[in-house]
């Protein structure tokens, strides 16, 4: 580790070049998504025939994070009730459930998460409509449900997900506006988001890399958002967790300012997602709560501008459609994350004693 | 803070004697709960009736835990499916959702908590079905509701909730029960734990002190569990951050080694629920896993002595019936954050900037 940190952000085969690749991707990848819009009404036509219209979502990691999204893209697009199921409930437990009536929507980018596999052939045989989202058509998942959809991300060399998390996003988003009549509505919503990642990357770089030198000891962080974004809290916790090692916890914003609250000092940083919507306010109340007790605080988020207790601030511009800011507003805690690593000395591609495809049962 | 760690541990009216009076009162919390049994059946009968079996559960911080075993409690004992439903969705964002069919299960201590309130409005309005389950029966969530259930834990001092969080459990356990006719099982369940409470805690108390010390200086944990016990490394997490300040982060087991693993090292701590279950394998990887890295871990619940990687163990006697277990195994976790916090020179009866009842947005 000879190599001074602020020479290796910008060695162009260094650390951390394969997840800024892929970061960059995000919106190709968005578009390229858009392509198979077909197969995602096809998808939710099939539900709406089998009146399956009460939607599981199942996967772990960022697949998990997505699923959070997804219970607002489907609340919102829809008026369908989606909630991450337990996976453990169906493939160690064998609850007696009945699952016609339900949408099973399982997220995994390999394709190859046991559990996973095992909970749609399960729920499939229990009467559930399945359908899998995986960046591999030839997959075990692929196999084991009723349809499967493309992710369309290209491969992902980085060990962290970006843009299969964003492509997830993506395709949940899709699926929910299928599902709710507004298909061409939110394919036009995911390319202006394309555009808008596009412009936002090359400021973003530079202004986290700088923030991650400010921040470089911080290694107790909560991450807190609401509604949708608190999918985005989940995802720069995780990113932060694994190629950092910082102990990152998401907290929806009410949640935080309900306790946790009280565990902060000066060692703790909190980083708070702020969405121009109605959620808001519980955002706000919590930034000042955390501010109060000396923590370090960085906001980034559609409406950063407006949350005046920060210590640093990350805006990203507001999609038309506001469903979709979690798009965008994951991405300046990608870069971060990517940052705050090669300042740390860490290599963000290849996060020590993580694989890219998890096989644990 | 001059008074020794060592002598503040056994002073009858210093630090933590609240919490610690708390705990110990538990197993008559759970008699006195039984009591009310005909209550719970009715609202069972009532949620029948209607054809009100999708249960839709919301709560903040350790009621936001129950409910997590609430997800396991009704799979395991009715076959209903529950879930943690999203509060914001119709509270802030007015999502355009059909509650007929739905039970809401609403948990707060105090029924106080604003959006709470305000979720059992809007879902009543909507068609659901909703039951409070409050220490207040004169509440406004007990108001606002069209069953309110006593949780008769009596008034609760220190500001960590211990015996209103089992009562919860016990709540939920018993309204499970009913709704899935094993109404007599349970309470005879519940009896049963309470007694091995009772036997446990005397034993317990001196081992929790004794680790405290060991463990003095961690400030980073993970807490891992699945299936029902989930919620207690939810809870037992939460009680570290809220009366120890540590950065106390809940995974599922499989969660834990699907990446944060990878951060962790010396510096972190796993604390591992291990019951006698289906799940246990899970655990066991975790531990294994997690273990390797070098971090300290400490492994509690019914198989803590299955599992051979553990550094610290504080096992609990396994119920005949293991969908309560939760119940008992949050005791060590109790015992331990109280125990930790007065070493860390802090009163676990009133953490800084935490008050009993959160009125914030």
């Amino acid at each position: 580790m000879s190599v001074p940190a602020a020479r290796r952000v910008d060695d162009a085969g260094g650390p951390g070049m394969q997840m800024l690749r892929e970061i960059a991707e995000q919106p190709a990848v968005l578009r390229a998504l858009t392509t198979h819009a077909d197969a995602y009404a096809g998808a939710a036509e099939e539900a709406r025939r089998r009146n399956a219209t009460t939607v599981r979502l199942v996967g772990h990691g960022s697949s998990d994070n997505a699923a959070s999204f997804a219970v607002y893209a489907f609340g919102l697009l829809s008026g369908w009730t989606a909630f991450r199921d337990s996976i453990s409930l169906l493939v160690y437990y064998g609850s007696d459930v009945d699952l016609r009536g339900s949408t099973v929507v399982a997220l995994s980018q390999s394709g190859r998460t046991p559990d996973v596999v095992e909970y749609v052939q399960r729920a499939r045989a229990r009467g559930a409509f399945t359908i899998a989202i995986t960046n591999d058509p030839c997959s075990a998942l692929a196999e084991a449900a009723d349809t499967a959809l493309p992710l369309a991300a290209g491969q992902e060399h980085a060990v962290a997900a970006t843009k299969t998390y964003t492509a997830q996003l993506g395709a949940l988003a899709l699926l929910a506006a299928c599902a709710g009549h507004r298909r061409s509505e939110v394919v036009d919503g995911m390319h202006e988001v394309a555009d808008l990642i596009d412009a936002s990357v090359p400021e973003l770089e530079p202004k986290t890399a700088a923030l991650a030198r400010t921040l470089r000891s911080v290694d107790r962080l909560f991450a807190v958002g609401r509604g949708p974004d608190f999918a985005t809290a989940r995802e720069i916790s995780l990113k932060l967790l694994e190629t950092c090692r910082v102990a990152a916890e998401p907290l929806t914003a009410t949640d935080l300012s309900h306790g946790p609250v009280a565990a902060m000092d000066v060692s703790f940083a909190l980083w708070a997602i702020a969405s121009r919507d109605a959620s808001l306010p519980t955002v706000q109340e919590a930034v000042v709560r955390a501010a109060g007790t000396g923590a370090n605080v960085i906001v980034s988020g559609t409406a950063a501008d407006e949350v005046a207790a920060a210590d640093h601030r990350l805006p990203v511009p507001a999609p038309s459609l506001p469903v979709l800011a979690p798009l965008l507003s994951v991405v300046p805690g990608q870069l971060f994350a990517r940052a705050l690593a090669i300042v740390k000395g860490l290599d963000p591609d290849r996060p020590s004693g993580l694989t890219k495809v998890t096989l644990v049962p």
